[in-house]
């Protein structure tokens, strides 16, 4: 799989005629190389991908290990030391391989880093380029697809069980707090910290549980719950409504519009390759002059979900990205009525090509009622 | 609080001959204006300060929130929108306030962002600046130094409750389970994933518990414990041994030689202020022509914590960094035996000036040795 990623990006790299591509984004050097430093906040690995070569610039730390991710033969590991920087080894690498032409990440490389390329590397070309990794990453091969699938399935699993444990007197955070120990305790994680949005914070497009007011579940309470499972690195993301006692005519009214705008919109991604029409597809059956909701929705309509859960491609009325087969996307639209409650219905869902699709999340969208508070 | 930090950024701003600065890092737009967007992943705010305001720049999903953090009247605040780019706003602000010379996070702020701020702001002379906001972020004030205390203070509590349930048999990853769980549970959070290295493993100065062998708990056992607590955004560091059963005389020696070597370090804060000496100091005293360690250790003596776990100042013989009161740092020296065991002691000490110290993770650093397994 490494070397069909590697061949797609070399074919790339001899379009633009460069020499060279050096990787800095942490997911995309564990994209290429199955290499993971500990956190994506500090630089510690880096990647070079050459007509030749897939080379590795790691400390000793990661290479001593026993837990080393370093294993993969093919890739020749360079070693970086306080004598020896990343800068020395591209030095030797650039006049061993002759590159003259260098292209780095430019969404990812900070401005001080290149600066400090620059001088050492005075006869290179440095050429700064956009979205070229994540664009690969887009179309999902199946080993990724696998890994996503599980994600879902751990998710739709989950919630299972933590909808049978809610009741009358919960808390946001309990709630929450109840689906990322459900997830820890069997080795699996989060993709994100979960939101769970009761009543008015429904309402809130962009709820953030851990800093809310940490609402309980009443009677007639709605509660919204955004969440997702991460499994082997690879991300779900799904929302779901659950009423609690006798949802209004209101609520039923509207949950079955939005329902059925999600569930077009997920139809459409079998026809349109188009972001941006996708998105006011969503956004029209939604507000259709027969249903009752007035406003669309004040986020996009979906993301690309992978080794991060919010990738290429977006779906919104800004995106000028393209949807293919084999892309994981989120459909997502909601209904946000200030100060009252909210609604938002979404998926993760495989585009299979030849008009098929797949939804990946699998949790029922009946009304999910609970009765039992 | 606040406006003595926006105080400090402005006299090096007049320093510097600059009429603004654009802050673009997450942790630095916490510091300097509270406010704090849901991930540290996506650029969802920016922060403006000029001689007369500070700007904040956001989109409506933040600013409409019930948990809304934009609740600074003294910052003025600008709406991002799909017709108003944070571009748009600055070139109103920069007419308005008549900036040309606008300083940036070169350490921070990616290549792609500057290309597409030089265009528009073609009048404007951008000037990149490195550590600038870290580094009056190293100074703890009063509010900050109590929420390390109390981060710690909940570290050396966890820590007591988790060592008693530690027994035979248990594994890497049900102990570091159990200490994230204690916190979460009290609705704290963790500093950072713990590091429970067993035996062998803790020979490794990078373990990764998630994606180690995941050791057991055995008779005479050698467990590493490293982790931290979060308060209110702050963070606290520590190490700890535990011996189960009867540890050897090497091991005791060797703990014994190790703590003396960081105990005395931490006393080298109360007079040096150069983090390469105390780093060589540290290594000096570890590996004395007395003591039966042949090797130092392949990492750092010690870190800046705050807002983020690893920050300004560091404390290596690379540092070019400046230690001063009200700082606060770990001292962490360890003992690698490879395929053996290791050891580090590690504790978060707050400079305060004066010859004065104080140790902030309390937890003891006797012998800790589980006989009831």
């Amino acid at each position: 799989m490494l070397q069909t990623r590697i061949n797609k990006l070399r074919k790339i790299l001899e379009e633009k005629n460069l020499d060279g591509f050096l990787v800095s984004n942490f997911y995309n050097i564990l994209y290429l190389t199955e290499f993971k430093t500990l956190t994506n906040d500090e630089r510690e690995g880096w990647g070079l991908i050459t007509a030749k070569n897939v080379y590795l610039f790691t400390d000793l730390r990661y290479v001593k290990s026993q837990n080393s991710k370093v294993k993969n033969t093919s890739q020749k590991l360079k070693i970086i030391t306080s004598e020896k920087s990343l800068i020395v080894h591209l030095k030797e690498i650039i006049y061993e391989e002759k590159i003259q032409r260098l292209g780095f990440e430019g969404d990812d490389l900070k401005v001080n880093e290149l600066q400090k390329l620059k001088e050492p590397l005075i006869n290179v070309e440095l050429v700064s380029l956009e979205k070229l990794i994540i664009k690969i990453r887009g179309i999902k091969d199946e080993e990724e697809i696998k890994k996503i699938k599980m994600a879902c399935q751990i998710a739709d699993q989950c919630l299972g069980e933590i909808v049978k444990t809610i009741k009358a007197g919960a808390t946001e955070k309990e709630i929450a707090f109840k689906i990322e120990f459900w997830l820890k305790e069997k080795n699996q994680d989060l993709s994100f910290y979960p939101i769970v949005a009761i009543d008015k914070n429904s309402a809130i497009p962009h709820y953030d549980t851990r800093n809310g007011n940490n609402e309980k579940v009443k009677k007639n309470s709605i509660i919204l719950i955004d969440f997702g499972a991460k499994f082997q690195d690879y991300h779900s993301d799904m929302t779901r409504m659950i009423f609690v006692g006798k949802p209004t005519d209101e609520m039923i009214d509207t949950y079955r519009t939005l329902l059925k705008a999600q569930e077009k919109t997920i139809e459409q991604l079998k026809i349109d390759s188009n972001p941006v029409s996708v998105d006011q597809f969503c956004r029209r059956v939604l507000t259709s002059p027969y249903s009752l909701i007035p406003n669309p929705y004040p986020h996009s309509t979906g993301h690309g979900v992978g080794l991060q859960i919010h990738e290429y491609p977006k779906i919104s009325f800004t995106s000028t990205d393209v949807l293919l087969p084999n892309q994981v996307v989120t459909i997502e639209p909601g209904v946000y009525i200030e100060g009252k409650w909210g609604m938002r219905v979404e998926d993760t869902v495989l585009i299979k090509g030849n008009k098929q699709i797949e939804v990946l999340t699998k949790f029922s969208k009946e009304f999910l009622i609970i009765s039992n508070y």
